[in-house]
C-alpha cells in the first residue's frame, strides 16, 4: 500500500475517459482514495455521481479545498483522466503545478510524463515531491524477450478478452479474483495496464506503453514471475483493446504468448460500434465470430460477461438469454448479479 | 540516396541473423553496398558466402583493410547483423569504435543505440560523424494514433504476411514492388523493418522498436502519407513475424488497421518449428488453417510465396504442386522463377 490518495478529473468525473478514477473508487490495494478533484461536480458524492450510489467519497473543487476540508490527509495525487494522445494539455500542467505546491507526490499513467517538463521537475525537486510517470519504461537492460519459459508455469491462465475497449475487462477480472479469494482460492490478476497496477495488481506490466517487440517476453515474464513467487491457483490476464479493434488490434498475445488456454469474453450489450469510431458502419464482430477467432489461437472461451451499462434491468436479462442460447456458455452480468456464477465456472476448472 | 556503404557482419555473414546485409545485397535505394567486412569470409565475393553466386561484392577482413584495398569510398558503416536482445556487445563495440575512427558515419538497427554510449558518442563528435540509430522512436509528438483516416485511401493494399518470421516476406515484397514498376505499374512497400528503411523504401514506420499504442496509427499514417504524396497503384504492406508466432505474434494491424484486403502468405516450405524455438512441437500452423485466421481478419490470401532455401528444386517443385492442389490459390516459387506469375495477379487487381 503507497496509501492515501486524490484523483483529479478534470470536469470528466463522469465519462469514460474517468476511467482510471472509476477503477480506483472500486478499490485499490496501491491507493486509498479519499477525494475526487473535480470542479464540475464539487460538494457531490463521486459514487453518486459516477454510478448514482453513494460510495463515501466526496468531490472537491480544487486541490486546496481538498486540503482544507478532508480530515483524512494524502500523500498521493492521481491524473485520474485520460486525455487525446496522451498528452499534458495546460489546464492540467496547471493542476499538476497546484499539486506539487501543495506537497502532492504526483502519479502519472499518460504516454507523456510530468519528469519531462522541465519546470514541474524543478518545483518537484524543491518541493522534495516524487514524480511517478508509471508508463516511463524500465531500462533497456531489463527488457524481457520472449523465450518459451511460460512452458514451466502449470497455473491455469484466463484471460479476460474484450469485444471492444472500455467495457468491462478489468473490472470483471479484478471482481472476480476477489470473489475467488474469498472462497479460499489463491488468485492473481496479472495487469496489461496503468490502472491495475494502481489497484494494486502485482504482476505485470503496461501493454500500450511497451516498445512492440518485447510485449511477447513481459507477458511472458510477468506470468512466469507471478508462478514462481506467488504460485497462485489462478491467473487472470486483463485484456486490452479488443481482437479487431482497427485502433490497436490486441489479445493474440496472451492466447499465444501468454498461453492462456481459457478466456472469458467480456463485450457491451447492444454497443455496435466502436468505442470513439462511430462512423466506422458494422464493426463490432458477432460474439460468435469472435469466439470462433479465439478458438483459432487455441482458446476456449468459457464464459461472456456483459456490460450492461445504460441499459434497464430488464433488457441486460433478455440479451443474457439470448446469448446463453445462442453460444450455450454462461452469460453473466457482472454488475448485476456479481460474479459468482463466473467463480463457479472458474473453481471446476482449477479443480 | 545517402551513398556507398559497407556492412559488417562479424563472422555471421552466411547466417539469418545477418539478413539486413542480405537485403541489401539485393539492392537499396537508399545505400550502394560496396564491401562487407567480415573477418570469417575475408577475401570471398559476398553473394557466393550467401547463396553461391557472384554479385562482385568483396568481404574484406577489417574497416582498416576495406579502406586500403577498395577503390569505391564509403561514408556509411552499417551494422548488418541483429545481436541477442538488440544489445551492442563489446566486440561491436570495438568495431563502431574503428568505423568512426576511419570516418563512417554509423548506421544501427539494433534497440540499443550507438549514441547511448557516451565513449561512442564523444568520438563520433570529435571525428564529425553521424551515428544513425534508427530505432530510435521519433518525438512524441509526432507519434501517430490510429484515427479511421485510412478509410480516405483507396490503393489496393496487399500484405505479405508470413507464417513465421525469417522467411523471406520483405524480400517478395521489394522482388513484387520492383517488377511491378518494370511492368508500368506505381508500386510503394510499405516498410515496418529496418532493413526496408535501409533498402530505400519511403514509406513505413520499424514495428517492432513502436510503443504499441502507436502501431495502428503509425501503420495507417504511413500508407495515408504514401497514398497523399505517391498515389502509387498498389502498396505492398511488408509483414513481420507471424500471426501465431509465440514470440511476438503480428499481422492483424496490417489487415485491421492498415485495411490490407489482400494478403500474400510467404512460408518456409517443409519448416515445422518456428525459428528459434526448436523445443516447442507442431508450431508453425498448417496454411489452410492460416488462410482462415487470415479471412477472419477481413482479408483475402490471393497466393503462396515459398521461400524454397535449403531444399531441392525438385522438392520446391512437389511443395508447389501439392499447395496448389490443396488451396486452389497460385503458388510460387520466387527464388526458381522470380514473381512474375504474382505480379500476373496483382496486375488484375488493379485493374
Amino acid at each position: 500500500m503507497y496509501g492515501n490518495a486524490i484523483a483529479v478529473t478534470g470536469g470528466l468525473l463522469n465519462n469514460i475517459h474517468a476511467k482510471t478514477t472509476h477503477g480506483l473508487m472500486r478499490g485499490s490495494e496501491r491507493f486509498n482514495l479519499v477525494g475526487v478533484v473535480d470542479e464540475k461536480f464539487a460538494g457531490a458524492d463521486a459514487g453518486v455521481i459516477v454510478n448514482g450510489t453513494p460510495n463515501g467519497i466526496p468531490v472537491y473543487g480544487s486541490i486546496r479545498e481538498f486540503k482544507e476540508k478532508s480530515n483524512e490527509p494524502a500523500m498521493y495525487c492521481i491524473l485520474g483522466v485520460a486525455t487525446k494522445g496522451g498528452v499534458i494539455p495546460d489546464s492540467l500542467r496547471e493542476i499538476i503545478r497546484e499539486g506539487i505546491s501543495e506537497g502532492f507526490n504526483i502519479v502519472n499513467g499518460l504516454h507523456h510524463f510530468v519528469s519531462d517538463i522541465p519546470e514541474l521537475n524543478t518545483l518537484a525537486s524543491m518541493m522534495k515531491v516524487e514524480l511517478l510517470d508509471i508508463r516511463k519504461p524500465r531500462p533497456k537492460s531489463e527488457w524481457q524477450f520472449w523465450s518459451g519459459k511460460i512452458r514451466e508455469v502449470t497455473t491455469p491462465r484466463v484471460a479476460v478478452l474484450g469485444t471492444d475497449c472500455a467495457v468491462g475487462k478489468r473490472t470483471t477480472a479484478w471482481l472476480l479474483a476477489e470473489d475467488l479469494r474469498s472462497r479460499g482460492k489463491k488468485a492473481e490478476m496479472i495487469y496489461t495496464g496503468q490502472t491495475g497496477w494502481m489497484m494494486g495488481a502485482r504482476y505485470g506490466f503496461i501493454f500500450d506503453a511497451t516498445i512492440n517487440d518485447f510485449i511477447s517476453g513481459e507477458i511472458e515474464h510477468a506470468i512466469h514471475t507471478c508462478f514462481v513467487e506467488a504460485n497462485p491457483d489462478v491467473m487472470l490476464i486483463e485484456g486490452q483493446s479488443s481482437l479487431r479493434n482497427p485502433s490497436g488490434p490486441c489479445g493474440a498475445e496472451f492466447l499465444i504468448s501468454g498461453e492462456a488456454r481459457y478466456t472469458i469474453l467480456q463485450h457491451h450489450a447492444g454497443r455496435e460500434k466502436f468505442n470513439g469510431f462511430p462512423q466506422i458502419e458494422n464493426s463490432i464482430p458477432d460474439l460468435k465470430d469472435e469466439i470462433e477467432l479465439i478458438r483459432i489461437y487455441g482458446s476456449e472461451t468459457i464464459a461472456v460477461a456483459l456490460n450492461t451499462s445504460g441499459i434497464s434491468i430488464e433488457e441486460a436479462g433478455e440479451w443474457q438469454r439470448r446469448y446463453e442460447d445462442e453460444l450455450g456458455i454462461p452469460v453473466i452480468l457482472p454488475m448485476v448479479e456479481g460474479v459468482n456464477r463466473l467463480t463457479d465456472v472458474l473453481i471446476k476448472i482449477i479443480g
